[in-house]
């Protein structure tokens, strides 16, 4: 295992994510799980089922019992998403004390359209032509900003006024720990297809980490919080429905699956689009 | 609304709930979401749509902005369970400094049985006569460990160490305050019917109270938290295969029924338990 | 007490506080301990002791009894600094989701040379002619930044992936909830001379609409906290010696003054500087 | 470094704390303090330097990229106060699910009187005839408590009410995980001499196995922070007065010096009491 320690494995353009220090195991959570019910876990044969046990049913405590510290480089607005998880210690690169790396992210010809349905971001990539158009505006603009931060540092401006006029692709990086039932909530989050992709990519490639480290725990954590479905209460009303009648739902008229969730209390016309999408 | 500040609500025998101080509304949610969201909010009509988008999605964030203080007496048992939420400030009356109060929760015969399937606690009471030999040894208990206590103070001990001997249901009191979101946090997990029944019951009133204060928030919590069902992985292959089917499945015969969760690679026997516990 | 809600307090140029909600009072937090001390408060005579008290000793959990909700404007780069302050709440606008306002935070003619002793930044401006490049370049890389955000906003680029090129003087605003503990644990850093200079006029602004609410706590947070002064192990010995012997220490040259402090161990220059900077 | 791994410190007459994990090193938070720095730590010479000169300015991120995980008894009256620190992450034995052993805390004749300036406990032990009474009173208690519990399993109550009759000095135990931040500011408080005693034990055990992990941080700490005296702001008059005067302050009379310290506005007699304690 300790080979995984401070192997460097890259993300985006110039970040990377590199595992520094860790403790526990899927055995150490089965562990303190034990600690805690006692003979109540006696049922339980073996430790993976307990693990998974604990995932099914949100008994975190035991994961919090496995410690995780990454080192990590990521552009400023990336970083920015990252320190809302406020469970998170850091230990960034300042901008106050530093002169900041020259790097920046780059779009790289992955520039995305807005979507539709969502104000944030679609998958659907930008054409060609476009692509290489937003490609010069992004490096022209780091090539000034860069620029003009050096021109303001040899002016002898001190570095914390300075930064404002760095880019926010800017790199910066710093070393991240968290208790792994806080990875997962994280992982939760950020390996959501919702969440940005150019922080995905980070989640994604700490997952491949922490499925090292923690096997059964990661697989728990797919089958029973990743690729869970929650469904509201109206949701069950007509889940249950449909379940203990002859119908298949796909057989249905678009109106007449309007009709049923309508009369299931579904109204909202967004709610019932969302439905389709987990049960399909 | 004021009206409600300072109103005690009885819990236990000897317990209460009392709202001291909040801020916050359910307009004041959407407000701060709007914050957030801006020309992305644009597409939702009005307020209680948009809290109830907020809940059904997880975005959490904008529930914090709201605040909630109370007063609470609960006995010491159910104070260290409380304990356990790390996210609320405490404001506790210290057996230090303090001679604690001679009330003990009763558990003036509502005693329970340990549920088979469950080694923490059923449903079902004891029968009469056991719940009054139940009641005379808790009262015996008590009083012996009151009287034990008072006379470690007439000796002059500390009441740092004279409190080693008062009774774990001992009544303690403080005020706790928290956010809204991390209050919703704790109803999720003590109005469960898996929590402890005596702390089911604080949580049932402070359920009631933010009601008052906080509608739509409240009924978004019950329709997309409370009462919402999360399906595993394999638990969905089920229910997707189930819904594009014409299959009831209660008409199926038990084996029947096995082997088609089988099919889809539910094994556990446990699990094919909760599944159909959460489809019934 | 009310009008102080909603009041705008302009900060920077182009950045501002507002009080949103609160709710506690310095009575609000005597009454919180008084709860915890019970009778181990009677001796305190009055309210305004007891919260003298509770802050000279840092019993800090009757502050977090208070909370204090803001709304506020900053740039990009105070509002990382700010983010790393774990306890506190946010809703912020999101860069995802809205086309980010055209307005950054302008160095005004107030740009600082590094300091000497510190790397951050020291407190001696630049001369009038280096302010005015100072001032030039970076309105120059603003509106180069704005310019391209803006262009690759009509390459039709999502917002998420366009913020790359804003500059991280880019204001941002949002709604912040903390309790009023935390609060003075912001103050306290921030507040400090060696906090940047653009954080500290939050921290001022703050500080001022705090006293308003809590008069007596913030007072005695100066006195006690913001105002205290601690001396190490052995600049306590030195102390402590200076104090029972007919010595002025400032009477002392140079070097008799560096003797003294070595005989108590005080090896480091950096910490003899310090020192004496203490007691001046 | 291994062999302190898993080693059972006795502490009281039946608790323990057994380091079970860590990582980190003082190395490691040098490490964690120059990426944050940068260049901004190269007059910094060595390691242990810096280490104590992020101490004394209370730099404490990069402490936080150390974690320790031990296991460990203690009685719930313990617990309880452990619990109020909320950084800590547990796993603890459950007694809703676990039938509770039956070991509890004994006062084994250390019984304390309360101090007569402090509410909660003085130093001074009482005497002997009275610590056998307050053992055999304590024992009584403890042997009825024990066996109303067990007489209330023997009724087939469920565990989680049964509790209620159980000793508040019961013994529980659980695992404990925090970083070492975290840690300090636990010893910070906990080996103060205004803690209880029984608490006092712990946090002196747990600072001898920091001690062997972090030799440098935990200089530092008692340095800096555990043997530091803070002044306020008005005792800061009264100190920069004196030194720079040839006074020397026991010299005086008593009256002479409460008119000293009133002259700098140190009014009340408690504060001047405070005063002489640091001094002396």
């Amino acid at each position: 295992m300790n080979e995984l320690v401070g192997e460097k494995h890259d993300v985006l353009d110039d970040g990377f994510v590199r595992l520094i220090d860790y403790f526990g195991s899927d055995e150490a959570i089965a562990q303190a799980a034990r600690v805690s019910y006692s003979k109540g876990t006696k049922t339980v044969q073996d430790d993976a089922n307990l693990v998974r046990y604990l995932m099914r049913h949100e008994h975190f405590s035991p994961f919090s019992m496995c410690q995780v510290k990454l080192h990590a480089r990521m552009p400023l607005f990336i970083n920015v998403q990252w320190l809302r998880h406020d469970r998170f210690h850091w230990n960034l690169m300042s901008a106050r004390y530093s002169v900041m790396p020259k790097e920046k992210w780059l779009g790289d010809t992955e520039w995305r359209m807005p979507s539709s349905t969502n104000k944030q971001a679609g998958d659907a990539l930008l054409d060609t032509t476009t692509q290489i158009e937003a490609d010069t505006i992004q490096s022209t603009a780091y090539s000034l900003s860069e620029r003009y931060y050096q021109e303001l540092l040899e002016l002898n401006v001190c570095r914390e006024q300075a930064r404002s006029v760095l880019a926010f692709g800017q790199y910066t990086e710093g070393f991240v720990t968290a208790n792994l039932g806080d990875w997962l909530l994280f992982l939760r989050q950020r390996m959501d297809p919702h969440a940005q992709k150019e922080i995905q990519v980070y989640a994604n490639v700490i997952y491949d980490i922490l499925y090292e480290l923690f096997p059964v725990t990661m697989q728990a954590f797919i089958d029973y919080q990743y690729k869970s479905v929650s469904f509201s209460r109206l949701e069950m009303n007509v889940v249950r429905d449909l379940l203990s009648k002859n119908i298949n739902i796909f057989d249905l008229t678009p109106s007449e699956r309007v009709k049923l969730l309508e009369e299931h209390g579904l109204d909202s016309k967004r709610e019932r689009v969302e439905f389709f999408k987990k049960i399909k």
